[in-house]
């Protein structure tokens, strides 16, 4: 799977690897490329693409004889471009194995995970029992670029069950709970003047400093607030990135406008628009200290990235199914604790009113970045511990 | 001059037009190309241009009989580019008589000036009187680029004078002092991480408002000391515009570098180098308020613009020929003050040893403006100051 190059827009080869195995472990098969027009009337949807075309969707299922609790297995087969080369010690898609670990984009993020999955698939097909509730592996694209691919699944075929399961890279931590994100830009303007005479000009820079730290002060309220003992161990549960601040045209003039790009974490019991509007909100206090800003108010833009928070409640039963498997395979308790990062189970839990939790063998601080590995024996652990899990829930009866 | 579209590197037309002034007024005429090769020996030296092909300066003498005071009238014909046309209510070469305004890209900065000039030279020879002390007027290329018009006028041609009038745009103030100025560009570090774990990075941005702040210090520090009363009326005599900050690559990442660019004014007593040091002193002492900067000081680059302070002694004798010459047709005092920006003045006063003043009829706020233009008016009233205090100054004995 990781030979598979299978960057935005290049899914289709690691999906016909995905869609021949699901078809020899005699699972119901289905293939289909997302349909634009069709998903763009969801308010989940993300994307700048225009088609599909050549990144298809596969989903098979296998059935239950009725009665049973279902599961969703979901997991992305979209990878991150690898970036500079000269970063890799060698060709990022080589899926070389070595001292435990296999190497490549997606490693971690997430076809470890996939595999995990695929290999517990195989090994209740191969055991040849029976369930009652139905198990429906997707394997999906565009989780890197807005999850069209999940939410076509959701939209466009809805495909139901009782909880998801996600297997992105938490180094084998449970998490029930899951961070939504959204990107947002503020523009801030000033009034150009020459560098020499620069009292004559507004720095936009300056202001733009303002914002920032009014940012920053919006961030240490929302975090605060939070009281989530999932979250206790992390330093700022719900950050707001500030990732770019770009301002000015010419190193003698004061510069007159500044663009200030970020990602804003969304907690995993808040709405997307609800934190919007408390970020919208905040911004327009800047008022308050400085008469600039009331007639000069700055502008608040959310595009591209937009991952609704999920999860599910902690006392689910399924929470509980996975712990017992967990402790029963490691002889320990597993962590349990909040993700810092949205996923597609964002989409699973919001578009489509399924609960989700996130546990996969993947090392997240990999994800993204070069050398991206995952280690062998986590993807089998995981995948020993997902097969438990599934035998206990699929034949608990409804 | 206007209709002469004489932005950098198409300067011959202009020249072309002045030359067959200056001969027609029968002055000796120069007309050189200058050499890169010759003048980057030069520590003023500061172009990217690989060669000065169709840019050649233009230097007219009008030669006296001997022992009088010589002066150097310097203007530049080289113009900024007209930026978007949308913003000229007509073509930005039209030079367009209206309502006592001629209009067009160049007018005040710095046509209209060396209009003034030509018309002072003509009403002398017209006069036909015999000075006894040189008029050596030079019709640069470059200004606005660094320099190397006057800079070859210095080094190349060796021109001399005992003093150097620039009809620069001053609206008619003397500037017996004017600002030099160099651009610089700070780098700054941090350390990349993902945004939903954004406390395992270092934000480049956060660590390059410490810097923001710091260069604001110095500038404080710079103008508080600076005690000339030709800056009395300036709210930031030697200002430091931070013109650019640019920081970040992704809204989800931990920004990892930022770069801030701008330009430094150098007060008409110092030296460049020495502001240079000062102001890259100040960025060591980042390290005492915070650790980070020990480990990853910036860097900071000196690029692009370089323009040395200028000026004459405030007991220079011409200065009192000029005021009693203004006094004397305006029938009111000059008013004295500091130039905020650099000319070429300061070439001749730093790279030529030659005591140099600005005093021009251009509007300063139109200078690189849309629907620039400069009054006929002032062009003429200077004119007459200047060819009055020039009868005074070259009949002067040394």
């Amino acid at each position: 799977m990781i030979r598979q190059p299978s960057t935005a827009g290049n899914e289709k080869g690691v999906q016909q690897l995905v869609s021949e195995k699901l078809t020899q472990l005699g699972l119901e098969v289905d293939i289909w490329e997302p349909d634009v027009k069709a998903l763009s009337k969801s308010k989940f949807f993300n994307s700048s693409r225009s088609d599909f075309d050549n990144s298809p969707n596969v989903v098979g299922v296998l059935a239950g004889t009725g009665g049973g609790h279902s599961i969703i297995l979901n997991g992305h087969v979209d990878v991150v471009p690898p970036g500079d080369l000269n970063t890799w010690d060698e060709d990022p898609y080589s899926g070389r194995v070595k001292d435990g670990k296999v190497y490549g984009r997606g490693a971690t993020d997430m076809k470890g995970g996939n595999a995990a999955l695929l290999i517990a698939l195989e090994t209740i097909v191969d055991m040849d029992v029976q369930l009652k509730g139905d198990v429906i592996f997707q394997s999906v694209i565009e989780e890197e670029s807005g999850g069209s691919g999940t939410l076509s699944v959701i939209e466009e075929r809805g495909y139901k069950g009782d909880v998801a399961l996600l297997p992105e890279p938490s180094e084998m931590k449970i998490f029930p709970k899951q961070q939504g994100s959204v990107w947002f830009k503020v523009k801030v303007k000033g009034i150009s003047a020459h560098g020499g005479t620069r009292y004559e000009g507004v720095s936009a820079i300056d202001k733009g400093i303002k914002v920032y730290h009014k940012l920053l002060e919006l961030e240490k309220i929302r975090n605060d607030r939070l009281n989530d003992p999932l979250y206790a161990e992390n330093p700022i549960p719900i950050p707001l990135n500030i990732g770019q601040f770009n301002g000015g045209y010419f190193p003698s003039a004061v510069p007159d406008d500044v663009e200030i790009e970020g990602r804003y974490g969304i907690a995993p019991a808040e709405s997307i628009e609800e934190a919007q509007r408390e970020f919208e909100e905040t911004l327009k206090h800047l008022a308050e200290d400085d008469e600039w800003f009331k007639e000069h108010p700055v502008t608040v833009e959310w595009f591209g990235l937009r991952l609704p928070p999920g999860g599910c409640d902690l006392d689910h039963p399924f929470l509980e199914v996975l712990k017992n498997s967990y402790q029963s395979v490691k002889n320990e308790e597993p962590t349990l604790a909040g993700s810092t990062w949205g996923t597609d189970g964002g989409l699973l839990t919001q578009a489509g009113n399924i609960p989700s939790l996130i546990f996969g063998p993947g090392t997240t601080r990999m994800a993204h970045f070069s050398n991206e590995y995952v280690e062998l024996d986590k993807i089998f652990d995981t995948a020993e511990i997902i097969t438990e899990a599934i035998l206990e829930w699929c034949n608990r009866s409804k």
